[in-house]
């Protein structure tokens, strides 16, 4: 039987016992070569021509020492990284939502496969984005200090007091992608009725939202404006004080 | 044509002008007196036998004077108020879920029907039950006044900071009614195991979770747990110390 030698490359975030765990279970009796890095508490820097990066390239090039796979976070691999382990190297799988820290072509070039995970922080992303949509409605913040301070108001059932409910407003979401489309359902099933704004998906394919192909049209109907659009530069400035200004009164 | 007179009696949580907006659509030309009560800026107190009353007995007699519905939230019908309007009214509908502050023994014996508003505030306390819940998942308070005060903490994204999802999660609910159903569909959608217990609710009318019949058994098993069953002698007590020390550890 062959042994496939691996390099598990974590950090603080993505631990390397997590990936260990995974690759235990589907690739069980692979031999190993491990790196700890230090990210959070040592910061994302450029490294080379990548970014996002954290750690170093000559302990990198050691590790991956006659490895076929590198299981990896946020290591650096740069050309440099790349040739000295193409002899060995198949692949390399980084679990990430884009693989910034990988020279891509670089890799392809020296027959080098590249798997990222796209969508991975999706499900955390849209929860968070639900989060403060709806601790900005209902005031969670304010209203929670107040408390923890010793005042208690009765008055907030006063009319002009209460927040209005999610169920019957107009949301509105620019950008309908892994985390937009989760947004989206949430929202839909609090009873909200939502707008989507993304060039890219067709309304068939917008199971929790009205397709609307006029940025313009979508900014001037919804009370809650939400943004997932992929940050390049298409995208970029796409949002600004003019945008903002056809949001009706309230929003 | 029959000129019905309506007293229309509201307060600062449920404007006057609410009311009679509601009654323009379903009524046009009813002729209308108007009371607007002070309610929350009065706190609601017992009246004569009713509770969560707010107004004055003798101010609300001869207001109904000649009418034979009444469109009230906390006024205070008492038999003595009831036994004076009884000759031309027919009605009491009270905007309220429970029509707490009308005696309705008393109302019946006079031949006055009454009507109230079930589930009025369920959508509303749905939402901010999630609300709730997703702040306390990913600490939303704590993290805000943090950023307030001028602290940015890189190190969140360490694997012992971060928050889990609720997708995937097991969620439980106590009390499957008008609140907690609306509960159990958006965490459905946010991809939360649900687990109810209803002991008044059949499966087949749980679409949004599994019924389990024993309530030890449902508290064993969440990380969230969310309580919406009516107070009443069945219920008052029924989560203590005992119950609570059934959670998984870190619920």
């Amino acid at each position: 039987m062959n042994v496939v030698k691996v390099l598990v490359a974590g950090d603080r975030f993505i631990l390397p016992e997590i990936l260990l765990e995974a690759l235990a279970r589907h690739v069980p009796g692979a031999e190993t070569t491990i790196i700890k890095g230090k990210w959070p508490v040592a910061p994302f820097v450029q490294i080379g021509e990548v970014y996002e990066a954290e750690g170093d390239e000559g302990a990198l090039i050691r590790a991956l020492e006659g490895c076929e796979i590198a299981f990896v976070h946020a290591s650096p691999f740069t050309e440099k990284v790349i040739a000295a382990a193409a002899p060995t190297l198949k692949l390399i799988t980084v679990g990430r939502g884009g693989p910034v820290n990988i020279n891509v072509a670089a890799a392809t070039a020296h027959g080098v496969r590249v798997s990222n995970a796209p969508g991975r922080n999706a499900t955390s992303t849209a929860e968070h984005s639900v989060a403060m949509i709806l601790a900005a409605v209902r005031q969670i913040v304010d209203r929670h200090n107040e408390l923890v301070a010793g005042a208690w108001r009765g008055d907030y059932y006063a009319y002009e007091n209460t927040p209005p409910e999610v169920r019957g407003s107009t949301v509105g979401i620019i950008g309908y992608g892994a985390i937009g489309s989760r947004v989206a359902r949430i929202l839909n099933a609090m009873g909200a009725h939502v707008l989507a704004y993304d060039p890219y998906v067709a309304a068939k394919d917008m199971p929790d939202a009205e397709k609307l192909d006029d940025l313009d049209e979508l900014l001037r109907r919804p009370s809650i404006l939400t943004l997932h659009p992929r940050l390049n530069d298409e995208t970029r400035g796409m949002i600004g004080a003019d945008q903002l200004a056809l949001l009706p009164e309230g929003a």
